[in-house]
């Protein structure tokens, strides 16, 4: 069986990355998507390996230790993280993953696992992306700043990622990432297989 | 400006590799073609850099020589062939060039020029490609047989290729060539001059 893409979009705060990968969950409804884990306990209905994976702390922090987190970020005194198990079993299984992670997170993974396939979005232009920032009206001027500083400090890493989909519009930049998925699954080390079968015959 | 992709598709007799090409031709009008050199004079309205490029035995020799021609052939004494600079300068004037060339042609063109992007074309099943082979009704059972052995040949060198597409229908395996080309000029490689503009805004 074929291994599914591990496919990892990252991208500035403000560049419409979840909009497009709302876009792509439609297109794709197939693909699988990331459970984080975290040091929280469950609330109410909530089941393990459904909306998160529950652990202590002290598990988390020995996750962390093995190398098993992708990236965590710590919010009101509880790890929240990506694991990376369960997105190697779902492309051994065949499922495709399409992951939202940030620029730190998808140069992690891709230098755990060279398989990934690493997706950097970027706004049309700096002026585009600062008033799609502005638009929000939730950020002060003073955090619109600091969020472009941020911005052109990840954009200087997209030479990291193996491809750069310009976000003009959701429907364009959702279909350029759809090209590279269906792309990649043509690319030989992926389809080597067919060929295998062929020469079996 | 950025360059043109430079796409090269090879395939064993009878896989369907010319209308494949067809179809790619229909939905990309403003990609170029190889204009062939020959040795052969011209014919009636023919002019030079229209049908074929004409220059003289010695001349096309002359070409071989200095790595120019990156496969000919012989045909009723004269040459015919494929030359590499009229590709590299329609792809750095932005033109996007779809070739059809044998699979030593495609090698040799990507052992000249590495950014070329090779594309083996595969049948559905060997049983399916002698099957279109038969149905030409213009080859002996002997030409199949013979057919069917340089296609096990050629098939394994599909590993030197960048991508395989097996030609299951037209329409599908032109879509999947046509997703190859946009998610090639996507590549980092080829998209890095919208992060520089970017980053000097």
């Amino acid at each position: 069986m074929r291994n599914g893409l591990i496919v990892s979009i990252s991208g500035p705060s403000g560049v419409g990355k979840g909009t497009v990968i709302d876009k792509l969950r439609e297109m794709f409804p197939e693909c699988g998507r990331s459970v984080s884990v975290t040091s929280r306990s469950p609330r109410g209905q909530e089941k393990d390996g459904v909306e998160y994976f529950f652990r202590s702390k002290e598990e988390f922090e020995k996750l962390i230790e093995e190398g098993e987190i992708i990236e965590y970020d710590q919010y009101v005194g509880n790890y929240y993280g990506t694991p990376l198990t369960p997105l190697l079993k779902m492309s051994r299984g065949g499922q495709s993953v399409l992951l939202d992670l940030t620029v730190a997170g998808s140069l992690a993974l891709k230098e755990k696992f060279d398989e990934t396939v690493t997706i950097f979005l970027l706004p049309p232009s700096m002026e585009e992306l600062r008033s799609r920032l502005s638009g929000r009206g939730t950020e002060s001027e003073e955090l619109v700043e600091k969020r472009m500083a941020e911005a052109k400090g990840e954009i200087a890493q997209a030479v990291r990622f193996d491809y750069v989909v310009t976000n003009h519009q959701v429907e364009q930049a959702a279909e350029e990432i759809a090209a590279i998925m269906k792309a990649e699954n043509c690319r030989y080390e992926r389809s080597s297989d067919a060929v295998e079968t062929l020469l079996a015959e």
